[in-house]
């Protein structure tokens, strides 16, 4: 029998976590800019909404694969987080139980983990949101969990459509969430700032008046692509 | 002819209601905690959502079975409601359309009536929040509904995939809705209040930096469930 | 070869606009007020949901049909608005991809506009929020477009399941949106101000605590209807 | 401690069976007959369907309430049916996985149960088909599931929306499943009946030209309701 | 009071029709190249789905709204029918009900309509499927409607996300559906031609074992684009 | 600047196969089966479907990323494709248009792909059913694309949820699609094997009345989970 195959469940201790400064550079650039940065990579689904308003956070990925109705990794995976950490969690088959709630969130917080990214549910929103402890989900649910079937931590998981792992850098805010790979974290961080700074200028532009399409130099493309300007429609 | 299958539509003015004082320690103990202390049961489907912030209420379940874009049913509805009933409406087949407003919230609230649930659609979100009416449900549409079809009152319903009788315990907060049949709501009321007091205890805990894991003494279960601890991803 | 197929993308650069005192009025009466006042017509899906809290607007449609993935369309739109323009976008297949952000916003407030509809994906959420530029969408997303493709501005699109054309009122509020063709603003105006006139007494009757059944004379259409009032359920 | 709260997992044995010459005029009928004849009530969510086409059973219902993700009742389910049962599965959160394959329907097939309905996932429908075992289910999956969580069989559940009791009679075909409540499954039969031997009436006539507007009478309807015949569009 | 806003419900009799050889052409030449045809424009929404296969139809709209779980109006619109028509229904909420059944079909037939598309439900699929009428619908749901609403017949409606109205071509096939604009029909029909020659030519050389990047001549604007191409994975 | 962050659009030319016996033996064993052989991972989204029934085909995967609404990679992935590939396409944002029709099929079939997999839409699916041609896709939809945006080949991708690597072997039939990792196939085909012979015994037990409580041996798991068995519902 193939060892592979049988020992499918691990917690994997190490993560090859990413610098304190870059993560505060790319949570300061924020999750829209990282992801124009990163070549319009990593975004993840936008079904996962923030519970709160205003928050913008980057931490190193502790990833956590469940199964549905069941967050035992989740405690598992405390363990292993250190601050500056962002808990991502996913369920191997869909789910919208709340999988997080105002124990663990406590629990985290004092471990230092910045916030949770679920492919799940999360629950106690109210008592979330009065500790200021941010959380993005597909559901707000107040169905718990059981703590009684295996997953892993620290392995590679699909967590809204993307693929993240352990020490990867996870971005969030309003505007959702977008990983960045640990071996691309600084160069998207050199890429982000770059892109702030050429939109100050353009904000200044586009706000005194000057229009898109010569800013950006479209005319010629949309000549080229066939569109053509009418006074009346046809 | 069966009379049972001609007279389908009824409004039954009787409902066996909740005693005050038992949905108000449902609602002090919030959505969670009662569907924990249910044994994890009768927690609505997460897709109802509240249209406002922090509002947390019980009510006796006053059922309002409607066709779908038709809202007569409701209207019939108010007179047999009470001070402390909380309304639930479902339609026969599933719609969005805003079948509650602003004017059935006045005149809910001129009864007395704590809250709507609905498995459809609100209007007016902006009224009712001013108002303080709060209100979950499935969409927030203006499409308004026609006075035309026939439904049922205090009938037996399913909402957001429970059923729901009339006289049933209904709390709703900021995590969603949960019902607990009538029968159970003082049992549930007290095994709630045993869990929010342990939770006290495990909130000192966990903040003072204890694990999940040692507390809930899980470390055996991993291990007998094959997960493997290891320092670095196979 | 057929002018008319082949000359698919069209800038048309004038709108009818409705009148400034009527998209006031429309705003000031809402959206459910104006679906009402409209034979409940017109009202989007309400899956496009308002990214803030409070806004309640109204402008004449300048439409926007993007290929998904791609914004460039909105760029070339941008030049024929006026104030009091309201954009409405829609792709020809779904998409949920962040089709404007903070600089398009720049650029439209720069013009007078005063909202956009989307049935897309809208980002920097945070940004627009603080700038004050209301928006209703499907969806937020950090996804940023493409501008590749070409498309067409004010030809007739369907956003959100409405049939919408180039100078149609489109009001928009916590409701959702509605449109009123642009040969209907006026007299759907009329019948708003009548609907909203009329509300006013039912209001005060309702919170007196007379019963809609009573104050609509339901009781004779419950009754031809088969609705039979009983003490206990069957 | 309360028992109703403790106790909440039971295998009940006894089921109070609908007589196998009602099933089978049931069955004969078929769903969208028997859902007009009682009412238009009892339809399943039309997201459940068939894995064949073809089929049309009628089985009392033994319903089984699941975990997500885990099967273990569904085993122990097996043991209370009698021939002529229809198995109705159902999860306590939503789920896709693959509940019911080969084997199980082997084992169902052996105790004489007529079918399945399921509001999760079923596999191995190559294998289902070519036995001529029909299911209705909500996916098609290959996700197995494990047998780890407590449940209960033969009490009420929701299942695709609708209340269903052990002994109910549930009836499938290619239009759905429909459920009808065990006292009302004669009488439903009896009306079930008068509505086919009217519909040979109605099909000879309108197959013979004659407008449903003149053989059900709408006219009158129509003018009252305000529809007005043009020749144009106005 | 203003009549465009009272008099919204209308039955309009004449219907612009397609050609008959023209609608000929346009379903022997299939949806997939009528919507590549006309500059890929007027695909229904995939959700709308054949309730059979093999079935390739077009035919001369007339358009139905109806309100949601209400058939009325699709019997008003049987009178209007001439053969060669495909009657295309939608509600003015989101319905899955099943507004279509054997009844209709047989009307319908008995009037040389040639299928039906619903942006709804339909039922009885079976009789349908041994009849040979072919649907196309967003579900299939055994729960029948009422007949007690207004609604209109050909007036302009959105089905499946695009515009249709009175006498448009309607072309449906196992692909979906596709609408082709009054006016365009004839256009398109030459458009297609073109296409299906070309497509011959391209079907021996691609099946020879031509490279589409070869025969599209895309290796150019793969390399304009900057896509690289390489041994092993960066 | 990063050249990481640059160069991200790259067709790689290499694919580590899985060779053909261990390709034709999962293939045989079927989805259902793999999956829990490799300890139920790797099953995509059950909302792929299969185009047709019966097929059952394995392959080495050749990955494409597609910019939605655009295909112009998949021309590009044609290239690198050997006999007994199986095609695996997704995009970058959620797609349904029609991205594989009837010529890429023929183009794929001369190169010896044994069918695709697509997060995204199919069409001309009468045509690739006669051809014998098999596919999964998320829809069935005639919308066809552009080709004009860059993408990659061979790049690890997440498709239906799943994370796939060129060279994966991909299993699809009736049941959907699953996904080994190239480095476990063989390991996982053993499994299957000894799953499947283990399978023929009980399937004969089971057939023979057997129940699955006892084979299982599952009495003293219902009685440890506190299951109890009553004769009457409580």
């Amino acid at each position: 029998m193939n060892r592979a195959v049988v020992n499918r469940h691990v917690v994997v201790r190490r993560v090859p976590r990413v610098a304190a400064e870059v993560l505060a550079g790319l949570a300061s650039a924020g999750v829209s800019t990282v992801h124009e940065a990163d070549g319009r990579r990593g975004a993840l689904d936008p079904a996962l909404r923030p519970i709160q308003t205003g928050a913008r956070v980057a931490g190193s990925a502790v990833t956590v694969s469940c199964h549905p109705g069941d967050n035992l990794m989740i405690h598992a995976a405390v363990e292993v987080c250190a601050p500056g950490d962002l808990l991502v969690v996913t369920t191997t088959s869909p789910s919208t139980d709340g999988m997080v709630g105002e124990l663990l969130a406590i629990s985290l917080s004092a471990r230092g983990v910045v916030g949770v990214v679920l492919d799940a549910g999360v629950r106690d929103v109210a008592e979330l949101r009065a500790m200021g402890f941010p959380v993005w989900a597909r559901a707000v649910s107040p169905r718990g969990t059981v703590k009684a079937s295996p997953g892993s931590v620290n392995v590679p998981v699909v967590c809204g459509g993307q693929s993240i792992a352990a020490g990867d850098a996870v971005v969030a805010d309003d505007d959702g969430v977008v990983v960045v790979p640990h071996s691309r974290a600084n160069s998207v961080l050199s890429a982000a700032r770059a892109r702030l700074e050429s939109e100050t200028a353009k904000r200044a532009r586009l706000a005194g008046g000057e229009l898109g399409v010569d800013m950006y130099e479209l005319r010629p493309l949309l000549d080229k692509l066939g569109v053509v300007y009418v006074d009346e429609a046809p």
